[in-house]
């Protein structure tokens, strides 16, 4: 897989110390692991988190983590608390003071129905999984990742801020676009701009996860924490055999745009090129 | 309670002889049911749907349905599929071959919580009350009310059809402006554009159930069904308190879209005062 570094975000760095990224084990999850692993960043810890590894990609997710001591993998089921709170856990041992600094919330289902083909278990089923999932993964009442975003600035020794200040002209803080991001996976379909009816159910739960992401933004801005929707694109994966990109192409193009998120950017819904999507 | 008749809207007709209402024992329900009882009107059947009529209105309501034949009380919980489909005998039975000419999807709970206090639980009530109920009772794969509202066309003789081309010149079909309608009852706070953080797991479950509403106005154009989601305002009831309008002044103003209801209004996010609303 071609890195960012080959592709024409030459300048793309993403400047991050610790990202969490959820449903890592395949499709665009597996593809963002691959490309953390090998792009210009400040990177130090990645954690993958997958339900299973099973799957070919699975495999390789957990033959990289043997050959990369910078990769952590993290056994999650977003629709179960107690797994949320154990890979919390987990993460915050590793992490101790650092904090996280960019939070992926890539995992989810994705299936086609319609409006007279939907039912009360395939709507409950995709809320439960794309849009009650990342709401808990990313909030901090059951001390969840959140808590860890705060306190990955909150730890800062306040002493060091006129050293900050005068550091932001630096190497490693040039470019640094956010203090801590969060990223939720969504889709086009949930615009209700122009709704796709043969993802019904699908859409349902992302038009939610949508609103879940502008709810948090809106939260966090005073903490200058950055939230956004992402669009990643029509990508080739299990759940969308017809999709025109390869989950590697659609990687780089998401993080091209993490690499650019400025606070002005927080809660607007954005495609993988970086342009703005109406809701 | 004024009447449609003494307020601003004088031209105002609801020209539909047959409509269903779920929620109609409280709050907005109850009012348009009042209100659809004396404006001046086409209706030949109302039904009204309740969980329970416990209330002080739910009382109101049974004492109306003893004085009025056009009112037809009909017990239904939008969360439980069998509950629906009762309902559905109940009405088919009485509509025989009229079908039904309006249904207005009422029925809903609301209450405030934000991101950092919402639980799998609130999240999951609502959706299941807010999104996935409106969308069962509209559905027809489990012969439910589309299939009534379609038939209400489709039984009229084909040969009809001229006549109907020349009756729509004359009084009774002057200012029919829908076949057939559904109307969804959301929320403002349901727009992404301008989100209330305060109303979090309410807000997720009615942008879900624009979206539903979307994706039905799509299937449902063909047919010429009008379906559309509406802001009933801030109306004053047991779970808005600290509403500005009363129930009987938000149905007037409901009651007056309804009635200039177009197809090309069909999928539009509809305010009470007609204007419309981005998503």
């Amino acid at each position: 897989m071609a890195s960012i570094k080959s592709s024409s975000h030459d300048e793309a760095i993403l400047r991050a110390r610790s990202v969490f990224i959820t449903g890592a084990a395949s499709g665009i999850g597996f593809a963002l692991v691959q490309e953390m692993l090998v792009m210009p960043s400040t990177i130090e810890h990645i954690f993958a988190s997958y339900r299973s590894l099973d799957s070919e990609s699975g495999k390789r997710l957990l033959d990289l983590s043997k050959t990369h001591t910078r990769l952590t993998l993290v056994e999650m089921d977003i629709t179960c608390e107690n797994s949320i709170k154990r890979a919390f856990e987990t993460v915050q041992a590793c992490l101790s003071n650092l904090g996280l600094h960019l939070l992926i919330n890539n995992a989810g289902i994705g299936d086609h129905d319609t409006f007279l083909t939907a039912t009360t278990k395939s709507m409950e089923l995709f809320y439960k999984t794309n849009a009650i999932g990342p709401m808990l993964v990313a909030q901090d009442n059951n001390l969840l990742f959140i808590s860890a975003v705060l306190a990955a600035w909150n730890s800062l020794p306040k002493t060091f801020l006129p050293l900050l200040k005068i550091g932001k002209e630096t190497n490693y803080t040039k470019g640094r676009s956010f203090k801590a991001a969060v990223v939720n996976v969504s889709s086009q379909v949930a615009s209700l701009s122009s709704p796709r009816t043969n993802y019904f159910s699908y859409g349902c739960s992302k038009v939610a996860l949508n609103m879940i992401t502008r709810c948090m933004s809106l939260e966090l801005k005073r903490e200058e924490i950055v939230v956004i929707p992402i669009h990643p694109g029509s990508v080739k994966t299990k759940s969308n055999e017809g999709g025109r990109m390869n989950p590697g192409d659609a990687s780089l193009q998401i993080l091209n745009v993490i690499c650019n998120l400025q606070l002005n950017k927080t809660g607007k819904f954005l495609s993988y090129n970086g342009s703005q999507l109406p809701w």
